[in-house]
């Protein structure tokens, strides 16, 4: 066990240590780093992320978060309404649009199915996704998730999910790199494979 | 210039990104992963960092923190008084604390000279380190700095400060490969090197 010199760092640290990627030897160094700050500035990070949570909302239709009931893109008049593009998580949305390239609408399913985590298809927001096909016309969904095996695992476990709607069901030009996440991708590519977008077969033919 | 969905979500990623070593994206992940978690999850962490800083306090004989006037190290009653082992930040006196290999007291720094990134030796606790030899009647002080250029420049300055004094001046073995941080050295490395502490002679021989 570690020796605080006070309880108030130690508090501190455990706190920050429970951030995914952070360990406790990071932890105290960010601490101590807070602690050479101005209290101003502190108070700031501090009330930034209680805010965070406590003011964020998640679009009712997309899931994307959001300051009002519906997201800026599912507000916006100037986007194709046929079309969805369904990714695991906010931070694909803001990469995808950073590309440009894309004017529909989005899905955030908040995770992809992994079974060894405990994920199951009702952990993420799939029924929703189904839900709107119909009353919202949707003509293509377009399945943007990672290219891993639980990426492929959710791609999967959609088409089947949408068999007997007319939907045509696209997924991203496989130029990513296999075992990578989209947020990692340049722009360029992450671009040009919603550009070059392939109508979505499973490897099996089911 | 990202486009973010949420006003609070880029006021997040803006104060979390302050922090060092983390980039926008990882700031933008850890919002996310914070997005996920319990409201009273985040409240707890946001208040730690605010209280962190509200709360804490320095020891006003070594600067290390402290819940109180003097830290628990200077309270303690079975410590060597008579030796000071000076270390650049608090997380060097975690650091060898957790080596049971010393009994003696320190000094925190707060810092090592670095004229590079503009730090003096008026930046750091070099003057209150000289004032406490005389009334303390300190027999020895150990050099416990990085193995750093400015880690030697700060021991040669401190060395240079205390002449005229009777002090015995030593330094940690250099059984830390150069370059490294202390923390990052494992215990027995570490516990070792101030077991084999040697007199400080600077290079020069001045």
């Amino acid at each position: 066990l570690e020796n605080y010199p006070s309880k108030h760092l130690e508090t501190a640290v455990n706190e920050l240590s429970k951030l995914p990627g952070i360990g406790r030897k990071t932890a105290l160094r960010l601490a101590i780093h807070l602690l050479k700050q101005d209290e101003a500035d502190v108070d700031a990070l501090g009330r930034s992320l209680v805010q965070l949570k406590k003011a964020i909302r998640f679009c009712k239709t997309c899931h994307n978060i959001s300051d009002n009931e519906l997201c800026e893109i599912c507000q916006n008049p100037k986007r194709d309404r046929s079309i969805v593009c369904v990714v695991e998580n906010i931070n694909d949305v803001m990469a995808i649009e950073k590309t440009s390239q894309y004017r529909g609408l989005y899905h955030v399913l908040g995770g992809v199915i992994s079974p060894m985590d405990g994920i199951g298809p009702t952990d993420v927001n799939i029924t929703s996704l189904v839900q709107r096909v119909t009353p919202e016309k949707l003509t293509e969904i377009i399945l943007a998730l990672p290219a891993t095996i639980e990426g492929d695992t959710t791609s999967y476990y959609i088409h089947k999910r949408l068999k007997g709607t007319d939907v045509l069901i696209t997924a991203l030009a496989r130029g990513i790199n296999v075992g990578d996440e989209l947020e990692y991708t340049d722009e360029i590519t992450l671009g040009r494979s919603i550009t070059n977008r392939i109508p979505y077969n499973h490897p099996s033919g089911k």
